[in-house]
């Protein structure tokens, strides 16, 4: 039987040349495409990629472009519309890896709700700035005008901030499992899931201006289709303790609760590789295993050989 | 058993107020879901929707405020963030008006790729305005620069004008047959499906700027995932002879053979009705039924007591 996988791409890995164009960005998901289409005879897979730079281009062209006739999208919608454009692209790509071994693929991009609580610490305190610069007084307006937060930049101008609240829900999970289940190679939860919120009675959904961490959104996909491994797919093949500092050492394996003294050390980055570590030892209990390396190293990680294994 | 049905959703519809912000558009969408709710117990369901004004949008955005770090996507693209979009704001008014009932909805959204033939006459004459308006001057420059076909609109400026060809295969049709038998209503095909082309021997897919009909598409999907009825809802209860004059007729049930002889004569307009009967007459053979109505005469349409029957 194949054991069954969860991944979660970084968003930043199709902008990895530094191009933001589609074409730019359809080749490198063609190397994503390969790796893919190598390991899906022994492995059912699931792909939970992010969107941050995406979703930022997004953003930028709608609300520097909206007018009363085409009025910008909010954010959460724009999470939408970067899932059927990354999704697309990773389809398309995995279609033609398949291609290229004579094989035609299983596979398809699920759209994703992914529900927030709103009593979230995250929403008092919004920290993940997005969408474009502007001067202070700009911001300032839109924040009135919009119920924006907003925050000086590290020197480089004015931005919106949102909250990152963490998931505790995919409203369509039943979906993406009975795929898995079938075959079919899922993406899913794309740029972390479209932030929804669920009244607790009446149980409607409500989009909500947030962003919720890919690692997080994907780590609880993998409990959701209840996978044997989640790995973290990310720009270097192991996380590092010092790391580029000449007392670097490669993790190679390591136990959740030996993580979750590294990080009471202070030794994971915020925004960096601590979503990544935090999610791989949440995943990692009762013996399953959680991976972080990159996608050059993900066939030989899966089989214990590479990467940073936490279990 | 339930019969299957394929509703192609007209993607004007959703800015039938003459709003298109979110907020305005999934109001709207939430009449969609009641209605879809109101049929799940009794049908299955696919729906593929257009996306005329919503990709007109994201076009504009992405073409206005394009730069070299954010560099707009191209229309292929934008058709799949336009999937996203709609398929998002879709799938949470189903959710929602499933819970109004107090039950849990089975919904999902694949984005979707609709293969063209790269030798369809339409490519010879691109007809379908797109994007913004430019001067001449600008149109002429961008064609140089883009290999685009421009055309002067009515009066209003110049335009971007694309193929509209005919979709020939849907790549995830396999996927959206296995969930619409295992019970979920799936919306797929969104604006006519993302146009790519197939080569022929080495079988791999690419995108390519075009806009497929969603009536079409919406046929072929009904034809793939052996529907039983095929629906185009539109704006107007039936299909009209001399539509608006004193001597306007609804059509109520009539043969494919009797459509194509109102045809040859000019009876339905290209870019109107033509398509909506051309789809349904297509889809009326083999003593299956293509349907013509709005959404408010749906049910009461698949019952055979209302709408324009195409038997």
């Amino acid at each position: 039987m194949k054991k069954r996988v969860v991944l979660a791409l970084g968003g930043n890995a199709l902008q990895k040349n530094g191009e933001a164009t589609a074409e730019a960005q359809k080749k490198i998901a063609l190397e994503v495409g390969e790796a893919i289409a190598d390991l899906a005879n022994k492995y059912e897979i699931v792909i939970a990629h992010g969107n941050g730079p995406q979703v930022g281009n997004i953003l930028i062209h709608e609300e520097s472009a909206s007018t009363t006739q085409a009025p910008a999208m909010p954010l959460e919608t724009a999470v939408a519309m970067s899932q059927g454009q990354i999704g697309y692209w990773l389809t398309q790509a995995i279609n033609n890896a398949f291609a290229k071994k004579g094989k035609t693929a299983k596979v398809a991009t699920v759209i994703s709700q992914v529900v927030v609580d709103p009593r979230d610490p995250a929403f008092k305190n919004p920290t993940k700035p997005i969408g474009q610069f502007y001067s202070e007084k700009e911001a300032k307006t839109l924040a009135r005008k919009n119920k924006w937060t907003v925050k000086e930049d590290a020197g480089r101008g004015w931005r919106r901030v949102v909250a990152s609240p963490k998931p505790i829900d995919i409203v369509e999970k039943r979906t993406i499992l009975e795929l898995v289940k079938n075959g079919v190679i899922v993406i899913a939860a794309g740029g972390g899931g479209i932030p929804v919120i669920r009244t607790k009675i009446l149980k409607r959904l409500k989009g909500i201006d947030a962003v919720i961490d890919k690692d997080y959104a994907a780590e609880k996909l993998a409990e959701e289709v209840k996978a044997d491994i989640f790995v973290s797919v990310t720009a270097v093949p192991n996380v590092y303790i010092n790391y580029k500092l000449p007392s670097e050492q490669a993790i190679t394996t390591i136990s959740p609760s030996e993580i979750a003294r590294l990080k009471k050390y202070g030794y994971f980055k915020a925004g960096s590789m601590l979503p990544k570590v935090e999610a791989a030892a949440k995943f990692a209990k009762n013996g399953r295993a959680g991976i972080i390396t990159d996608i050059d190293h993900l066939k030989e990680a899966l089989k214990g050989k590479a990467g940073t294994i936490i279990k």
